[in-house]
């Protein structure tokens, strides 16, 4: 049995996440079929990361066990022929055994985009989460940076998640915009659930003026959802990269 | 009667071109529904630009002249009410009985993406045109900069078109890129039948070595459209902006 790891792009709009589930096409089903169709095998593809709806990838990571003869490096051109357009393998290689794209994974980066502009946009509606009112930028920045180092991250996660230890480590967060495009970047050994799309929420709110960039370290310190911003919405977050 | 200016930002990639045409859908059969559904009037409406099947724009310019008493701004939201989400009416106001977004327009801005990558893009598929051939930036800017002031651009249009003045005005040119996402954009007095794209495929080929930067002036001296490159894929093209 070989192990392959496999590196993917996806526009998230069209699947219901990347989690198998009943009833629903996801990210997942549709890899571990053009998989099946290719290698003749049962086939169960396990991601680095369990994006949500609407939530795209440049990076996303995934490995599945094969015995079929295909050369690794050969099945990122055999499976974007079977895929449909916005799933896409960008390499594919083979890696150890005991390589599991979750436990393996020594952290990721994420993307937010926000489109800030008066109207919607026709062409960005489903790859960018707009926000019409004027945004105090330095501000947002400002309080980007209380997100770096260590922290118990209780405060953005999503209510009801039962993971227990919370304290993730942010290595690196940026926030740049050129016209009405705003992007937003943050690195780290591990992300709750929803902890991006909560953190732009915050940084959004925080550029109309509701929450004060200061305000950051004790939100963080209160470990308590209701402190932080609304989630912001699932079509603005790409994952971007997943480091090993 | 009023003469009401609309701007229009489309995705469109679902669109056989802005122009009305017979057992395809437009961009302006459904403006002109949606205005009618609003007014209850027979609207006909005037585009500043024909963009082909798959061309986008940020800035359409368009008219049509009402009876309704619906005020004139109010018309951007009230018909993005109606329109699907790929169409997207920016601004609507009253103008002099006498424009004509057409026959008025000074000039026009178009933008070209370029992504420039081994693997397709899952993410942008429609959105740009897909080079996996590494490229020459410093060559391409060279080109681009031979394209700016009063040229007669017969080499640089469809062949077929009957336009009998092929001379224009090109006021700006920029070649930028970031990352994988090489963004050109040109803006002058007027554009002949597929010029921009024409233009950008012309760069692509000098970015691959097939045509050198020096022969732009040639080419576009020998007013012959074989020796220009091959018209650039619709789906990387943009109408950014008519000017008036």
């Amino acid at each position: 049995m070989r192990n392959i790891k496999l590196v993917i792009e996806y526009d998230g709009t069209n699947y219901h996440g990347w989690q198998k589930q009943l009833n629903a096409v996801t990210v997942q089903d549709v890899l571990e079929n053009s998989i099946e169709q290719l290698t003749g095998e049962n086939c169960n593809v396990t991601g680095a990361g369990r994006t949500d709806t609407g939530v795209h990838a440049f990076g996303q990571a995934a490995n599945f066990f094969t015995q079929s003869s295909i050369p690794a490096e050969r099945f990122s051109n055999a499976l974007n022929s079977i895929l449909p357009d916005d799933i896409v393998v960008k390499t594919s290689q083979q890696v150890e055994p005991d390589f599991h794209s979750r436990h393996c994974a020594k952290g990721k980066k994420y993307r937010y985009l926000i489109y800030n502009s008066q109207s919607v946009s026709a062409i960005y509606r489903n790859l960018t989460c707009h926000i019409p009112d004027s945004l105090d930028l330095n501000n947002m920045k400002e309080a980007a940076g209380y997100f770096i180092g260590s922290h118990d991250f209780s405060a953005f996660r999503a209510s009801g998640s039962s993971v227990v230890n919370c304290v993730r480590n942010i290595r690196h967060v940026s926030l740049e915009h050129k016209e009405d495009m705003i992007v937003f970047e943050i690195a780290g050994n591990g992300f709750l659930y929803n902890m991006v799309r909560i953190i732009a929420g915050t940084l959004i709110e925080i550029g109309m003026g509701k929450i004060h960039a200061k305000d950051i370290p004790s939100i963080i310190d209160s470990r308590c959802r209701e402190k932080a911003g609304k989630t912001a919405p699932a079509q603005g977050l790409y994952l971007v990269e997943v480091y090993y």
